[in-house]
Order: structure tokens, then sequence, then C-alpha cells
């Protein structure tokens, strides 16, 4: 089945610059049935890990975790580039090709003992869902569970996860 | 029960600048039974239309758009800001406090004959749902349901929208 789903996605070569593929989810978010599937696998995964907060990432992260946090039933908390969100928030840097930028929660966004799951599309270098694990942890929270659909694995953004549970749905393993 | 959702949304004065009061959602979005309520709300509204396709206004229409394609199953659609979708898109622009943006949504996003729900966070002057509501039926499509969580109905945006079936489930009627 992760087979079918991949040849669902549909690879959009130079975008958004010349020498990157980008890999376009719509394609697989107008098949109800793909997307039903999607959420299915991730609402396993979360279920086994005893998940109680859903952290999900702006903004492809958010179609996923607004539907997670509905099947589970449990909190759905936004984590937004810096000065999107309105209340007081605590931030965490990460690298990007030049320079670095910053990612933001509320501090009400995680309570001490939470038991979190990261939601994202995707897993390229890790460092989006690496600070978005130190947001988790500043506040308290264990991160028990890190999800996305599609893996760049050729980008080895797990490395820098070390130590977390994983899922991924769709893996490539070249550009 | 509008009522007592009204009554969790967090209001955030200054946001983004001196004289707004920011009406924030994420105090709604994590506790799970007003976030069900809402979307509730939504659907049975969806299935009354007879909705055969969801249009998500990035970003936090994603967060409702995502958890009603998948209780509806059927399509989700994104808007995104210019430059964001990767594959060939159609624009239409809306005005701004000064100057103008634009959003965009996949030339595939909706086929003709499609009966589309468009739903966002907020109805404040009505500009980017109307802007969503000419790419919906650039392409063929028919707007029969427009949801948002919250209406400033001191803006007028309703005006902008005359013809459309909208819901709102609260409302502000001053800043």
């Amino acid at each position: 089945m992760a087979d079918d789903l991949k040849a669902i996605i549909r690879s959009v070569p130079g975008f958004p610059k010349p020498g990157i593929v980008f890999r376009d989810i719509t394609t697989l978010l107008s098949k109800p049935e793909a997307f039903r599937h999607a959420l299915d696998e991730f609402e396993a995964f979360f279920r086994r890990q005893g998940v109680n907060r859903i952290v999900a990432i702006d903004s492809r992260g958010f179609i996923f975790g607004g539907a997670l946090a509905d099947r589970l039933q449990v909190a759905f908390v936004p984590v937004r580039k810096k000065g999107k969100l309105p209340y007081t928030t605590i931030g965490a840097e990460y690298a990007l090709e030049y320079g670095t930028d910053c990612l933001e929660m509320h501090i009400d966004g995680v309570q001490k003992g939470d038991r979190v799951a990261i939601i994202d599309d995707l897993l390229a270098t890790g460092g989006t869902l690496e600070a978005s694990c130190r947001l988790v942890e500043q506040l308290g929270g264990q991160v028990v569970a890190i999800a996305v659909l599609i893996e760049l694995t050729f980008l080895n953004g797990r490395k820098k996860l070390a130590g977390y549970d994983i899922l991924s749905l769709i893996d490539y393993d070249t550009e």
C-alpha cells in the first residue's frame, strides 16, 4: 500500500528551483481513500505510542494534524514560523541552506508530562522536526512519536532525530 | 453551545498591531470536545449542501479542512498564497489594506460540476473567501457552502459574499 500511496504523489521537477524535484501531495489529498489510508497508519501509530497531544507543523502538517486530533480526540497544537502566533511563545532556531529561521509554539501548547506526537508532511534534513522536538521538551513534554507522509532518505534527516520513534509512509532515496 | 465555543476563544489585544484584538483559536483547538463540536456543525452543514469537495484556505483553514475531508470522505484541495503550490495554478487577486495579494489553486483542484465547500477559520472583510470562490468558479465548480469558525460581523464581509450559503459559529460585532 505504501507503493500505492507513492504512485499517487506527483513529482514536479524544477520547483521551487532548478535541480529540485518537488513531491506534490495534493494529488493524494484529492483521493479520499488514499488520504484515509495515510491517516489510518498515523492513527494506529499514535495509539500504540499513547499520544495525548498532537503538535502539527505549519502548514501542510495542519492538514493531517487536524484530522488526527479529531480521530484521537486529543489536543491540536500548532507550530508556526516566527511572528504568526498571537499569544506568548517560546522559540527554537533551525538551520537553513543559508542562515537560520525560527519556529514558535505557544507557552501553553504543551504541559509537563504530555505524551506528544509531532506530524508534518515531509522529513527532509530534519531541521524543522528537530526544532519542534526542542519546543515540546522545553515545556516538559515527551515526544513519543514523529510521523511524516514522505521521507527523503538521501538527506539523512533521521540522524538529526536519533532516539525518536519515527514513522514515514513513503520514501525517496534519490532526488 | 456557540456561546460555549466563544468563551473558549482567547482574545489577544494589540496583535498583530496596536488597536487590533486578535481572536486566538488555539485555545479551542486544544480542547477536543470543543474542536469536535465545531467539526460536527461544519460536517452537518456540508452534508446538507451535498458537498463533494472541500477547498481549505492556508493555513488555519487546513486544520478544519483536513478533518472534514476525512469525515466526509471527499477530496481536500488547498488554496495558498502565490508561489507556494508546485504545479500549474490559476490565481485570483484580492485587496489588502494597502495594495493587493494573490491566492492560487492548482488547475486540477476543482472539476466542472463539483459541489464545493470552502472553509477557513475567519470571515473578516471577505477578501480571501471571495477570491477563493472565483478560483473554484473559474474551474467550473459551484460553491455550495462557505464555513468559518469566527465571523467579524462589524467588517461586513457577508456583503462581498452575497448569494452564497455561509455558516459561522462564533460572531463578534465589535473589535
